[in-house]
C-alpha cells in the first residue's frame, strides 16, 4: 500500500487529521490497533473550546454539535459558603461547549466513512520504519493476520502515549509531573443539578460537576492515589459529592441517579519534544498529557493536527516544507501553555495536606473570582486561546 | 507610666501607628530594644505601592517621598532573550515608588519628634502582662537599666517575627513555608543601569536589578541557602549578573560598581492567625513574614497599620470597637492576597533543578508579559490593591 500521509490512530487526533488532510487534496490512510466500536464508545473528554467548535464547523463537522451540544457561557467557581459564576463570554467574548468526545468521535467516523476514507481497525503489531528517510512506510498485521507495508512520505502519530509512535522519536526530551491524587470520576442517568460546570474546592478535596446531556451527568471526586473504584459504594460517592459541592447550601440540591460508570484517572502532566523527527510527526496524546483539570486534552488534539495538517498540506501541495518545520516549534508554545494552565487549575483546586497550600489556594480562588484580571486570565485560557497561538 | 495605646516596636509599623493615632487623637508610647540610629539605618525594602504613597501623603508624610523619591510606571519582566516592560499605570492606573524603608524610617521619626511623641529606645526585658484583661501593661528595662511598667487600654505587638508580641498570643494558628533558596543582595555606589526594576529569570537562577538613587544600586541573585556572602568576590558578582540580566543583550550593559553592602537573606513565608488576642493586636513582621519578591513587606505593614489605627480611634474615642473586632479579619484577608502573590511571583522566577518547572515558568512568563490580562494581574497585585481589600 502507498499514501502520502500514514496516520497512527484512529482516535480524535487521527479521523480530524484524515479529515483536514482530505480537504487540503492531501490522501492518507489510518491504522487503528482497537476495534471501530470500542474507539467510538470510549468515554473521554466532553469540553470544546471555542476554536476547537470554529474549527470542527468550518470543515463540516458542525452540525449535530450545534444541535446537541450544550453551549456555555462559563463556570462556577465555588468553594466552601461561595459560589461565583465566572462568564467567559462577558470576560473575552468566547465560550466553550458541552459535547462528548464519543460524539466528536461518531461525527468524525460518519464523515470519514462518507468521505471513503481508508481506515484499517483491528490492527496489531504496529511498526515504524526509516522515519529519518525520504521512504518512511508502516508495517503491521491487519484483522485478517496478512502481515502489510504501507509506505508514505509523511508519518502521522497519533496514537496516544502508549502507542509505537511517540517510541520511534529517539532520544527526545520528556518532561513528566506525577500529581499525588487521581479523579474518581462517574456517569450517571440523571438530569445535572447545574447549567453549567462547578469547580469546587472543599478541605475533603476537590469536586467537579460536570455533564454529558439533559439526563446525564458527569461527576468527578479527587481521591488518593490507587484508590480502587469498586471500594465506593453508590450511597458514600453521592454522599461526598453532596458535601463537596455543597448540597443544601442557599437552596441548591445535588441529584442522584443511577451511576452507570465509574473509573479512577491518575493526574499526570507529559511533554515529549520535539513532536517531529525525520518525517514522523507526533499529534494528541502521542506528544503530551495534561491532567483532566481545565480540558485542555482533547482541545490541545485538535489545535495539533489543524497545525499539522496545514503544514503537509503545504509541503505536499505547494511544495513549501517551512511549516513543517516549524511544526514542533509552533505546537509546543501552545502545548506548554495548556500545560500550565492545566497545572495551574490542578494545583488550585486540589488540597494537599499542608494548611499553608489550603489558604494560599483560596486567596488565589477569591481573587480569580473577585477580580476582572484575574477571572479574565482563567477565561481566556479555559476558553481558548485562537489556533495557532 | 499610662497610656492609651503601647506600641512595641519602632519600625515602620510602631512608627506610623503612633503617627496615625496622634492623628485620630488617641495618644501613644512606643518601646524600642534598638538605638535610633540603628533603626533608622537598617537596610530593607524598597518599594512603596500606590496605597502605601497615597496613606503615607495623606498623613504629612509624603513631602520629600515626592521629592526624593522616583516613580515607577512598571517593572521588566525578562528571561533569555526577551525583556517585556509592563506597564502598570496603563494597565490599572496605579504605580509605585522606589523609595527606601530607610526613608520612611527617616520620615517616621522626624515627624513623631516634632510631634513630641515619646519613644523609649534601647529597652530590654519587653514583656507583656494580662493582655486578655481590660488592664494589660508591658514591662521592660529602660536605657538607664531602671524597670518600668506602662498601663494601657490596647498594645500593639509591632516588634517583628522576632519580638514577645507574637508569643504573647498563645495557641494561633501558624502558617510557614520555607523556599530552598536565598536572595544574595549587594548595594553598589553605582548609577543603577535600568530606569525601572528587572525581574529576570535564567537557568542559572532568579536576579533582580534594583535601585535605591540615581547613584545607588541594590541588586539581587538567587543563590542556595547557606551561601556565605564573604565566600563570592566582587568579580564574580558582577559577573553572574552580567549573565542573569543579559548584558550585552539588545545592546544592555550593566554598570558594575563598589559594593558597599552585602548580605544573604533567607527566603521564607510565614503567617499567624488570629492577628488579635485580648486587647493585643499585631501588626507587621509581628504577624506574618513574605518573601521580598513583589517587595510586598513593608507595604503589608503599612497596611495592617492603617486598618489598626482606624480600628483603635474608634474604640477609643468614638466608644465603637466594631473595627477592632474585625481587625484580625480584615487584616488577614490582605495578609493571604499578599502572601499568594509573592509565593505566585517567588515561583515563578526562581529556577529549581526540574526541567518540568522552568518550562511552566518560561510558558507563564510568555502569557503574563503578552496577555493583558495575565499583565493586569501582576500590575494589580504589584502596584497593591486599596488599603481595606
Amino acid at each position: 500500500m502507498r499514501t502520502q500521509v500514514a496516520i497512527i490512530g484512529a482516535g480524535p487526533a487521527g479521523l480530524l487529521l484524515s479529515h483536514l488532510l482530505a480537504r487540503g487534496g492531501v490522501e492518507s490512510v489510518v491504522l487503528e490497533t482497537r476495534s471501530e466500536e470500542y474507539v467510538a464508545a470510549r468515554i473521554r473528554a466532553g469540553i470544546l473550546e471555542h476554536s476547537s467548535v470554529e474549527l470542527l464547523e468550518s470543515v463540516g463537522l458542525g452540525s449535530r454539535l450545534r444541535a446537541e451540544g450544550d453551549q456555555h457561557r462559563g463556570i462556577y467557581l465555588q468553594w466552601p459558603g461561595e459560589r461565583h459564576h465566572l462568564d467567559f463570554v462577558d470576560l473575552t467574548g468566547r465560550s466553550v461547549w458541552v459535547y462528548g468526545q464519543t460524539e466528536v468521535q461518531k461525527d468524525l467516523i460518519a464523515a470519514r466513512h462518507a468521505d471513503g476514507q481508508e481506515i484499517h481497525y483491528e490492527v496489531s503489531d504496529v511498526s515504524l520504519h526509516d522515519v529519518e528517510s525520504d521512504q518512511p512506510y508502516v508495517t503491521f498485521t491487519d484483522k485478517n493476520g496478512l502481515i502489510c507495508r504501507l509506505d508514505a512520505l509523511y508519518l502521522a502519530g497519533c496514537d496516544g502515549s502508549f502507542g509505537p509512535s511517540r517510541q520511534a522519536v529517539p532520544a527526545a526530551e520528556t518532561y513528566e509531573k506525577v500529581y499525588p491524587y487521581s479523579w474518581f470520576g462517574i456517569l450517571a442517568d440523571v438530569a445535572p443539578s447545574t447549567d453549567e460546570l462547578i469547580y469546587a474546592w472543599h478541605p475533603n478535596g476537590f469536586a467537579l460537576h460536570s455533564m454529558r446531556s439533559a439526563s446525564v451527568s458527569r461527576l468527578y471526586l479527587q481521591v488518593p492515589n490507587g484508590t480502587d473504584p469498586r471500594s465506593w459504594s453508590d450511597d458514600r460517592i453521592w454522599e461526598e459529592l453532596s458535601t463537596r459541592l455543597g448540597h443544601g447550601q442557599n437552596g441548591w440540591k445535588l441529584n442522584p441517579g443511577p451511576i452507570t460508570d465509574r473509573s479512577v484517572l491518575p493526574m499526570r502532566s507529559y511533554v515529549q519534544t520535539p513532536m517531529r523527527h525525520g518525517n514522523l510527526f507526533l499529534a494528541g496524546d502521542a506528544a503530551h498529557i495534561v491532567p483532566p483539570t481545565g480540558a485542555k486534552g482533547l482541545n490541545l488534539a485538535i489545535a495539533d493536527v489543524a497545525l499539522l495538517s496545514r503544514a503537509l498540506v503545504a509541503s505536499l501541495r505547494e511544495k513549501n516544507p517551512a511549516l513543517a518545520d516549524r511544526y514542533s516549534d509552533d505546537a509546543q508554545r501552545r502545548v506548554w501553555r495548556c500545560t500550565h494552565f492545566s497545572w495551574w487549575m490542578t494545583t488550585m483546586l486540589h488540597v494537599s495536606d499542608d494548611p499553608f497550600d489550603a489558604e494560599l489556594q483560596l486567596s488565589q480562588l477569591r481573587w480569580v473570582a473577585g477580580s476582572r484580571a484575574g477571572a479574565t486570565g482563567l477565561a481566556e485560557n479555559y476558553a481558548g486561546l485562537p489556533i495557532g497561538y
